[in-house]
């Protein structure tokens, strides 16, 4: 290994720890912290993050990279360090464009505007939100200004998320599965609806974590590299190689909240358990883009654990665990009950047929705003509207309708349409792994994984940042990030739930 | 304020950062932390004591300590800002007298010690521990060297746990409570021994848990500021203002092993809860020594905690946690169960009244062996003679003797000093406590310990680390550091209940 490529390597490892050390603090934030912490933990984190961020930005690692990348042009382009340069390359760039007070400058237009939101949604009264939202907007259009030349103003936005995803790229997709989905929500509206009282009942916080754990574990989830703990908003984070955390909520009264989650959560925890050792404090650890996070998320909570062969191998598991509640139900009308279809107002408690929609309406908006097509005042109106067009339904209030998400209080536009991408990208990756695993099914019947977590460690996670989204999906399936498998997905299965 | 001391105060601010980010991470890594992450914890520990250290022992930090003390010649010596230079500088100039390699050398030999300890005491083998123990003690006669001139080799070891003792102060303390001590431990044998059966019942861990918080809320224990948490080995730490965690181990079959040490790392947590916020991120913060700390941890836990009128305000109290195990007792057997003096062979086990015998045979062992005086081969022996003379008991293993402890294993020595040091400070202060607050018994029996908490706050824990510990001694006592009040207390409270 060449000195320089040694000393990039031991920045970025320093660089990687204090990180690291950031996420430590942030999950004992959500998790175990004090309340009386908050101010003390907000400057410990800020301090790590501008250490992190000067280290990182420093004209010695500038010179470094670009010193690399010309030796770089004789090495193997497919390499692990060929690959780590270039990455680590353009996230410097795209760092070092932006100034120090323009940072500084986000956070407290975020601060400010997560006060403002919080209190907006609690009253119920979208002015107090509104201007706030002006200078998210207006920060995120300057912003967007430092990374011309693009195509459409959202493309500088949505790179922070989805590397070399464009807004038209995502346009398309969103056009072409935006008919047949409206189409499929109208014909299941029509049919005899599901029953799914099953899931309303009494379920204790002890049965429910044994059985999240039982089945977690089963997925693969190695809880000697990580662990589950309880907080306000689900997440799941990597504290460093050989410790994934994640968490989760749990409601009484309606079972999927805490087990779906879980199996969602394990998802990303999967992924990043599945990046090998060597890539840890280089930039090439961690997932390579939202988009390809949620599809493994969604994968294990919906394309695994909403299957009818994974209920057929785990209910009789959970009638030992819940006798009373579930021990009458057959395996059909459980699956068809965590499988229910039913449009609503709140996108965190959308099904798999639904969800999709709320999340176009959110990127509408965001480019409406981001291209000065529409005004900030007008939103209630124009999400109550497309709300109505798109699900049939219109909320009753703003708490359950423009001001129901965090994302936009904390500066954060062009990360929803990642959630739908994951979605596609999820029957993309289930289509394939079909083809390589006839027998998939009657493996997840037996509640073997093995071989569902071995493909995906193969293909996907065991790459880490390696490849751009666009380029894995490609490289695994032919096809470049669309929307057929998932309608395809969709249409299969409830239409045979609904009888289309 | 001066550019030059603001100018510190940032740099002090960071540094307490990166101290306070460690402190967060070493909490996680001995309460949740999967077993698989201690490789990564142990790299991103390494980073932030690392860049803490060179923070902190800059030159540029230097100059300022210097341009500083010229300044601060016209400032009240006795104030905040005059007083954050003196002992900064003192830092500064003990931390930047140990070269870089020493620092990393000390590293190493205690990881070798202390996975040697490990082995050797499971396995009852010294010999194990013979070769790793000869390299710590080598280690820290080298490390004395730096810090000459002194009158004594262990000088230079004590002053980092407890700044301003010599060795001879600590000896001639010593010297003069050992044979008070030895006599009343033979006095006591030769009297009717007390029933402790009522602490060996079965106790349920979730009502420790109740008793405990219940009782260190009432100490005053905030914890909107701090929490509990089990851990293998209790302890304490700040993780920053506003941030006090204690921990604890459950022993459901011997009441004390969770409840009165939740009272004595409450009282750790109560000191350090105590210091305004003034104080956080400058060299003033925390405890000012290990001495002084502990006198408040056994102050809470011994003077409050295993006292009479403590007991008539709470055993009713206990009574309906545990109504079958405590329910009949009387105030006065449980009292004596509570304050049994028992030779044993564990230090962290040891009753009032022979704790500090475990602590003065420690002490001449570490003299012995950094003078040169004494083998280290030959430690078995010498631990077990002085048992037997001090204590009237001999070890039956060196897992139970010699091996027990795990300080020597990471380096520290000069440290079990302060153990005993804290018992005698603790009874110093509630001596002269009681001349304040006259009714201070009755108080307790009604349960209102406001009055301790704030008189302790107003002498002690406001200061952080404003006072070295002869000073704060002095300052409160008029007296330094002495035995005398311990043993009145010893006599007075064991003559009573042994009926001497």
């Amino acid at each position: 290994m060449s000195d320089k490529l040694n000393e990039l390597k031991n920045r970025m490892a320093e660089i990687s720890d204090l990180d690291f050390a950031a996420a430590v603090l942030g999950w004992d934030r959500e998790t175990y912290m004090p309340p009386g912490a908050s101010e003390t933990r907000g400057q410990v984190l800020a301090t790590l993050g501008r250490l992190s961020h000067e280290k990182f930005t420093s004209d010695e690692v500038g010179k470094l990279f670009d010193e690399l990348s010309g030796e770089a042009k004789d090495w193997d382009d497919d390499s692990d360090e060929a690959r780590m340069i270039k990455i680590g390359k353009r996230d410097y760039e795209r760092r070092t464009k932006v100034p120090s007070a323009m940072i500084e400058e986000r956070t407290k237009i975020s601060n400010a505007a997560n006060d403002a939101w919080r209190k907006a949604r609690q009253d119920d009264n979208f002015s107090l939100f509104e201007p706030h939202l002006e200078k998210v907007m207006d920060f995120n259009r300057r912003y967007a200004e430092l990374f011309k030349p693009w195509d459409h103003v959202y493309d500088a936005l949505l790179e922070d998320y989805e590397p070399g995803m464009k807004t038209v790229d995502v346009q398309t997709i969103f056009d072409g599965i935006r008919p047949t989905q409206v189409a499929l929500l109208e014909a299941i509206a029509d049919q005899p609806q599901v029953d799914d009282s099953v899931l309303h009942k009494h379920y204790p916080t002890a049965g429910q974590i044994q059985s999240g754990d039982e089945v977690t574990r089963m997925f693969g989830f190695n809880y000697d590299n990580g662990r589950q703990d309880a907080v306000h908003h689900p997440f799941m984070t990597n504290l460093g190689y050989g410790d994934i955390r994640i968490t989760y909520r749990v409601d009484e009264q309606f079972l999927p909240t805490y087990l779906m989650a879980i199996f969602h959560e394990a998802g990303h925890g999967l992924y990043e358990m599945g990046i090998p050792k060597e890539k840890f404090r280089t930039s090439l650890y961690g997932g390579t883009s939202l988009a390809i996070h949620e599809s493994q998320s969604r994968l294990w909570e919906n394309l695994v654990g909403r299957s009818r062969p994974f209920w057929e191998f785990y209910l009789p598991k959970l009638k030992k665990i819940f006798p009373e509640q579930v021990g009458s139900i057959s395996v059909e009308d459980f699956y068809n009950a965590v499988n229910k279809v039913e449009p609503s107002m709140i996108r965190v408690e959308a099904d798999e047929a639904t969800y999709n929609m709320h999340i176009m309406l959110r990127m509408e908006i965001e480019i409406g705003l981001m291209e000065g097509s529409m005004a900030v005042k007008d939103l209630p109106e124009i999400w109550n509207s497309r709300m109505q067009s798109y699900l049939g339904i219109t909320p009753a209030n703003n708490a359950e309708g423009v001001l129901q998400d965090v994302h936009w209080s904390f500066g954060g536009v062009g990360y929803f349409p990642t959630y739908a991408l994951g979605n596609l990208v999820s029957a993309q990756l289930w289509e394939k792994m079909a083809e390589d695993m006839p027998n998939r099914d009657e493996q997840i019947a037996k509640g073997d994984f093995s071989n569902i977590l071995g493909w995906l460690t193969e293909k996907v996670y065991q790459h880490g940042r390696k490849y751009d989204p666009q380029e894995l999906v490609e490289n695994i399936t032919g096809e470049r990030i669309n929307g057929d498998a998932y309608i395809r997905y969709l249409q299969n299965k409830f239409g045979e739930i609904y009888g289309l």
